[in-house]
């Protein structure tokens, strides 16, 4: 297996996992070979945990079923939604690196405009890797890029920037519509490839999508979860929109950065949207009350780790997300379930990790 | 003069004045003849008034120099800057038009990566006719673009957008940067072409540049003072940026909105990085406390028109800035000249105009 070969280490191949939900075989990884397979795969197995999910040979992996799931987590695997790719922030959860990159099975290699093909890992890792704007913006984004810097006028105080903790990523073809906008415009494909990547400001909130999505777990991994979703639950399609808002919160609380932009995969498949419709319709109104929520959610001083503001976020919802529909109540305590299972899968991940009615750990 | 021309009119034809500050020939409008011919040219001419600035023909255009300046204002001419490019937010207030377009004399026509010349100012009216989405990220950019739209996640009620009264393009070639950015990377050129107009957020301060920039005068003239600069005064090069900072924060008052991005210009070339220096070197310390002193203004709800946010602001200016050198002071008194001479100029700019000491108008 050992090959006389010049090719560098790729970038943080110890320090990544790659997590993939899925209910299928996963023939897609052939098109990204060349980038992922020296980085370990975490697949999170949805839907029925009988059935045998094909890995082509050659990939480093270890795979979880939701029967995994339920033991390892005992009574916790009650915060793991079931049959819905939600089901990707266990993956998150039983990671022991620092990085994760996510994508979806139905995300395939995009080129760029010179029809290059795009390792979209690689850019992930470079924005993660470089520091984040939030405070101020630059007019020629990026200002950490070959090429770009910051322009006149960006004050010299903040221009050492702050950690990134997440990493957006685009999607060429296929775009991240919801349910409405797929049925009125059936045809549209992104084909606009925009050679950006940018912070998005402190106190702005967006639409993290989890198609395709890397961030510093050690920094935000706990703020990192995709909510309650698909089987039992009210309402699907949101559980990374969810994640987004929380952690842009927290994020803004701790100083912290999030990028868009680039690295663009390529969307192969809409899904359907009349069963997208049927998932969304209850999301679409409630996002009306959740945006405002989480627009005026503060965090107190004393949250001074991603846990603490978890918690303390978990408790806000539960008191004013739950007139909303009592199915926040729900979300409120599997968001407490999330942390103490986050906490006991990863023992050393902060001192400040107490939880309520708990003196010890 | 008639033409049998099927051309279609060049858009806002009758409601867009392009306003140059000069001090020399413009035999840069020969590049621009296709897209600026059909416009009315506003030149404001700075310097020595005895000189003669030769307009190619062909051009529709009215000059003022400083002594058309001093006549037309009288001692409010105070509030209108010598020897630096500030000087052209003159041809703002003169102006009849309900939109500006602004740019430098040193600035041509752009190619776009298929090498097309760029028409700067019909992309300009394109992102001003256009709203904005101050409130939540789009992660596709400017959802109203063709190939566009708003992402999951993006809640309905903000999809109507805002009006837009700014927009801001940037520059291939020579990136506009300080001094000691000019003077740390010389041959650093922007080539980097990036496909996008994106809405700045609300609560989000950039640093504006005045060499390619269009607005909505109706909506936001009178905020688009270009400040004290140049001659006699302790700084230069702080005319776009201060105009942009008090436009954006009246604009997140007032629930307008402000892009940025594509058209590109060509910026042809750098400005003396010494001479840069000595123009900004006060300004780089004093915009470390200019931008929290922006950050954090606040405007009261009974500013409900751009004047009055623009005198509130220069109280704020007066009151909180005054101690970081004494020509903020001065800079404050400017403002409300300058708000004055605006109302002269334009007499039915609002019912709301009324100034300080003044009952009636």
């Amino acid at each position: 297996m050992a090959q006389p070969s010049a090719k560098p280490t790729p970038l943080l191949k110890d320090e990544l996992d790659i997590v993939i939900p899925t209910i299928r075989n996963l023939d897609f990884l052939e098109m990204w070979r060349p980038f992922f397979e020296p980085y370990h795969l975490i697949i999170v197995q949805d839907g029925d945990p009988s059935k045998i999910i094909k890995v082509p040979d050659g990939f480093d992996y270890e795979l979880y079923n939701r029967n995994d799931i339920n033991r390892i987590l005992g009574p916790k695997a009650s915060c793991i939604s079931f049959k819905d790719s939600a089901c990707r922030c266990f993956g998150y959860m039983v990671s022991k690196k620092k990085y994760i990159f996510t994508i979806d099975d139905d995300c395939f290699v995009a080129k760029d405009p010179s029809g290059k093909e795009i390792n979209a890992l690689e850019q992930h890792i470079t924005n993660l890797l470089s520091p984040s704007t939030p405070f101020f913006f630059n007019t020629l984004y990026d200002p950490y890029r070959d090429g770009a810097d910051f322009v006149r006028g960006y004050p010299f105080s903040l221009r050492e920037g702050v950690p990134t903790a997440v990493s957006h990523g685009l999607w060429l073809n296929i775009p991240d519509y919801d349910a409405p906008t797929q049925l009125v415009k059936p045809l549209e494909r992104n084909t606009r490839y925009v050679d950006a990547v940018l912070t998005i400001p402190k106190g702005t909130l967006f639409p993290m999508c989890g198609m395709n999505l890397a961030f510093d777990r050690e920094l935000i991994g706990p703020a990192m979860y995709f909510g309650l979703m698909g089987d039992g639950q009210p309402i699907g399609r949101y559980d990374d929109m969810w994640a987004g808002w929380c952690m842009k919160v927290i994020c803004d609380h701790l100083g912290w950065g999030v990028k868009t932009g680039l690295p663009y995969i390529w969307h192969s498949k809409a899904s359907n949207p009349f069963v997208n419709l049927k998932k969304e319709y209850k999301g679409i109104y409630w996002q009306e009350e959740l945006i405002p929520f989480f627009q005026s959610a503060i965090l107190p001083k004393e949250c001074t780790t991603v846990q603490k503001c978890y918690l303390e976020l978990s408790k806000q919802v539960k008191a004013k997300l739950g007139k909303v529909d009592p199915y926040f109540l729900k979300l409120a305590d599997a968001m407490v379930t999330w942390i103490e299972a986050w906490d006991e899968l990863n023992p050393s991940g902060g001192d400040s990790t107490k939880l309520p009615n708990s003196t010890t750990k």
